[in-house]
């Protein structure tokens, strides 16, 4: 679990629970277990879809991946007590949290995470593999399997937040929608144009395993186009929420210019 | 999920769910989603444990397992999606449940399901294959790894419950936790003494994985004498509980004497 969790990543979902936690005047405690909870269910999702049975992985964040550095039923053991642990943090009374606002991030956790969220894309995905996807499909597929609960990294923080900022709770929504999709049509570039050594995993892997990417349907140059498009949606919906939300445009434009 | 949840399996926990919940004067509609949640998260446990890099078993409640009717990753993934549909069920706002008696049960049923509980029983375990593990040390795998789901499918009940019944509290959660060590002597003997026909699962398994059983530690003889103490023991806290508790001494009494 300390394996899986721990030794690295990006932390873009914890990233966006404090932001928007701070921006909403949530209680820094509670966003605390958020962001943790978040992290531990992306951190989870990355060691069962690294297992032999799914996408075959010997490199994530830089390491072996859990169940090379282990073997593959701790990896299948510490993935769940992963998400176990999640709804473990969120579910601990909080006193700067009211019980109702509590079980509402839980039951929004539990969604983005499951059938119709996380999970459910993952399945979608594998059930795609060797064919050709239209671009609503591939982006029903990314809504779900990374969306899905990058959204809910916001909404979380949205929630843990003042009752004012609850009016733009859907807002707040659409930016982290548009900003997830944004994301994958970056990284599906980064597949093609970015290195192992700089990723931290393995490269030209989409193209391997011959999953229909935004790349190969719309090439490269229609890849950053769409690229361009969906950024500019999230900071139209940013622009609808009447607080200062810099920091969060400043981050969007780091995180779909990167390289790694 | 459906393969997994629905074909069969003899619904130990969720019978307990009600009948303790109904002797706590607990409303239906919340039993129904505790005892759902719960069954939810002993189901995904069985799709986990029975693949290949786990205990490689090809029948489970009298059908393949879900790698075999499906495949590993099919597998993986309805397992995953079965443990959050748990905390889903269990998160939805219930207008017949105070939402922090709600949280203390989300609670619960976390603890008892991750790394300190269900799934740490197992990687005890599986770190246990090959070895002699004392009595104390076998108790200790089985507490975790079958008792507290059991445990708190009675505790869940309990929190549903009026308020008095929270008095009661650690009595039924003392007969929940002699009564599923009971239930894994009983396993023990059944490994020995029944066929795979009426288990509906692969007999002998335990001998052939080489794993410490009580039957190997106690014999045969001394493994019955250690049920009927334990037997006993999950009676005598019954006792301590003021109500009308016959209905859960029966199934003691049938569950402890089954064949299956």
């Amino acid at each position: 679990m300390r394996h899986a969790l721990i030794l690295g990543g990006k932390r873009v979902r914890p990233f966006l629970t404090y932001s928007v936690g701070a921006i909403c005047a949530a209680p820094e405690q509670v966003l605390d277990r958020a962001a943790a909870a978040i992290e531990c269910i992306h951190a989870y999702s990355l060691v069962h879809d690294d297992l032999p049975a799914m996408d075959d992985d010997d490199l994530r964040r830089g390491q072996p991946t859990c169940h090379r550095a282990f073997d593959e039923a701790t990896a299948i053991l510490a993935g769940d007590a992963l998400q176990t642990l999640a709804f473990e943090l969120l579910s601990t009374p909080q006193p700067e949290l009211r019980a109702e606002r509590q079980l509402l991030m839980l039951q929004v956790l539990a969604y983005a995470s499951g059938s119709r969220g996380m999970c459910g894309g993952q399945a979608l995905d594998l059930a795609a593999t060797n064919a050709q996807l239209s671009e609503a499909e591939l982006e029903q597929v990314h809504v779900l399997k990374t969306g899905a609960l990058i959204t809910a990294a916001v909404q979380l923080a949205v929630l843990a937040g003042s009752d004012d900022a609850q009016q733009y709770y859907d807002d707040f929504t659409d930016f982290a929608t548009w900003l997830g999709l944004a994301f994958q049509v970056q990284d599906d570039i980064l597949d093609v144009t970015s290195s192992t050594e700089t990723l931290g995993k393995t490269n030209g892997k989409d193209v391997a395993a011959n999953k229909s990417t935004y790349v190969q349907l719309l090439g490269l140059k229609g890849a950053q186009a769409k690229l361009t498009q969906l950024h500019q949606k999230a900071l139209q919906a940013l622009h609808r929420i009447p607080y200062n939300t810099q920091l969060l445009e400043n981050f969007a434009e780091q995180l779909l210019n990167r390289d790694y």
